[in-house]
């Protein structure tokens, strides 16, 4: 048995299930697999745009389209975007070895990609009509020993939930960061979005002395000042290095002990570093980040400063993220508008 | 005066030295600048190979496009590839406020990019046919409060002294990991290599209990046998994450808690991330490293480990790069034997 499912895979032989062109779903589990009853799939939003495209914006053909692709591959794992999604659903069976916690009939959704995800459909996604991500059904997915799963809560809502989990990696390594320095200055770049203002309500709840939100525009930065998550924000365009590293400065007092990268921009790393002090650490969280960028950036700026990869897996990420959520009115103000705003 | 060299920013304004077009060279140095009598360039080998091409292999035409950019630019930044290379010169003369510790007469190399370096030349590169990255010339170079510079050794040929700074970084930060655990288990995927032997070396003087070099090829794992650099030798395609994985928990009797990746082509993260120990640290050195497969591989894997972009400065990480090539004979024997392939 092999806890990131190696066992599942079946061609080729001897990859990773993500890396794999099909995966066993059968439904008998391993003693470290749990069984999910599914309820409904968020698939990726680029691997739905392509086709639904591919189509021509036909919902039946592409609900035929999901339907094979998940028939031939064991997995939502869509081709030619390489991307997949997640569930939604109910636990029906827990190997006695599992690690995730879980017990049957807990709610849960997984934080794993459907690239890697055992999934057998069995009711031909007749309940979808192949025009929204939101795809219900009925049919069931495999969990490994080191899924992620997370069990939804019973006093926030589906959409806002799944909305925390998505960036839930973000506060929590903040916290673990955080804790690090004593009472650290901390500037978060793209502090009124979903990562951002979880990375903000986290920095403050774990010691920091002063925190900032910076922000591209007038509407974000009247948006982050009200909801009083960042002790300050400012307003500076964070891919100009020499403009966010003034903004950073003039609003904290000096650079910050840690500089936190939420925008979902290209070319922010020079600024990220050249607002950090000294024995500082960037955590860059944004999927537009460029590794080169970052190395080289630091080593031209001569910049003693850690870089962090943003990890999306903490232990207990989304139990600290849902409870920042609980605690910070200003937290779910910012969630519910991102969300009303689909 | 700025520390990274705002005020010689001619154009455009506001922008750090590498994104400008065109430097200011005034001789004449601010109080925390360098000025170096320039000797040799050594061009980037992507740079030079851009220009040689372009030029259809004319010398002559080669030195005249980049006396063409020097001049144009206050700096030896291609245009086309971006990239530059670095310098060896005398120090002339020490603003009384530079913090880099250099004194006239001395020696040294730049370990910071042309691209972001002042300069200018006075000998129209006479000396030079064009025909090779290694540029003799006469002329001046400024260095900022936060450049850096390393002297050259007198007990180390400059080949092999600018080899070594090459990659300097790697063992500086891989002692700082490693002294972070209690004797660690290090695996360096690419232990053969310039900074894959350097971060071997560092990682036993800095106390891993066991060491690990992950090599490609049965010739690399003749080599790097031969050095006794690492406690254990395996081979593993690092781009195959179980194969990597397996390989590293044979040879150190489970994963490894500190991993260094030094192999320069795509697709290693993941294996990296699947050898590493719950609670350890990847730091990934390769600039063929992709952020979103290292991000999204460790959430696929649910792997808790904190996952460093390796900056390529950490104060004093030349004089340890050096220390450590003195110490260990089988670090410049693999030294040696690359800079004899050339």
């Amino acid at each position: 048995m092999s806890a990131v499912g190696l066992h599942r895979v079946m061609e080729p032989k001897g990859v990773l299930p993500q890396a794999a062109t099909r995966l066993d779903t059968d439904p008998a589990i391993g003693p470290d697999e749990v069984r999910i009853a599914v309820e409904r799939l968020n698939l990726d939003a680029a691997s739905f745009r392509q086709l639904r495209e591919e189509a021509g914006g036909d919902g039946d053909k592409v609900r035929a389209k999901v339907l094979e692709i998940i028939r031939t591959r064991g997995k939502m794992h869509n081709p030619v975007t390489g991307s997949g999604g997640m569930l939604i659903g109910t636990v029906a069976e827990v190997g006695p070895e599992s690690p995730l916690g879980l017990k049957p009939g807990d709610r849960v959704a997984t934080l794993v990609s459907l690239t890697l995800t055992p999934l057998e459909i069995t009711d031909d996604l007749m309940a979808w009509t192949g025009t929204s991500e939101q795809v219900p059904c009925t049919g069931h997915a495999i969990l490994f020993g080191r899924s992620i799963a997370a069990v939804l809560p019973d006093d926030l809502d589906d959409d806002l939930a799944l909305a925390v989990f998505d960036v839930c990696g973000a506060p929590a390594l903040v916290e673990r960061v955080v804790k690090r320095y004593d009472r650290p200055r901390v500037a978060v770049l793209g502090g009124a979005g979903k990562s951002g203002s979880l990375a903000l309500a986290a920095a403050r709840r774990s010691g920091a002395a002063r925190t900032l939100g910076v922000v591209p525009t007038t509407s974000e930065k009247l948006l982050l000042d009200g909801v009083t998550l960042a002790d300050v924000t400012s307003l500076a365009d964070a891919r100009d290095p020499v403009a966010t590293a003034a903004a950073v400065e003039a609003a904290l007092g000096g650079p910050a002990d840690v500089t936190v990268v939420c925008v979902d921009v290209p070319g922010c790393e020079h600024g990220a570093i050249l607002a950090t002090a000294p024995g500082g650490t960037v955590i860059f969280f944004s999927m537009a980040t460029s590794f080169p960028a970052a190395a080289l950036g630091a080593e031209g700026l001569a910049a003693d400063v850690t870089m962090l990869i943003g990890n999306g897996y903490v232990p207990g990420h989304a139990a600290t993220a849902l409870d920042l959520v609980r605690a910070e009115p200003g937290v779910r103000s910012l969630f519910r508008a991102r969300l009303a705003a689909h």
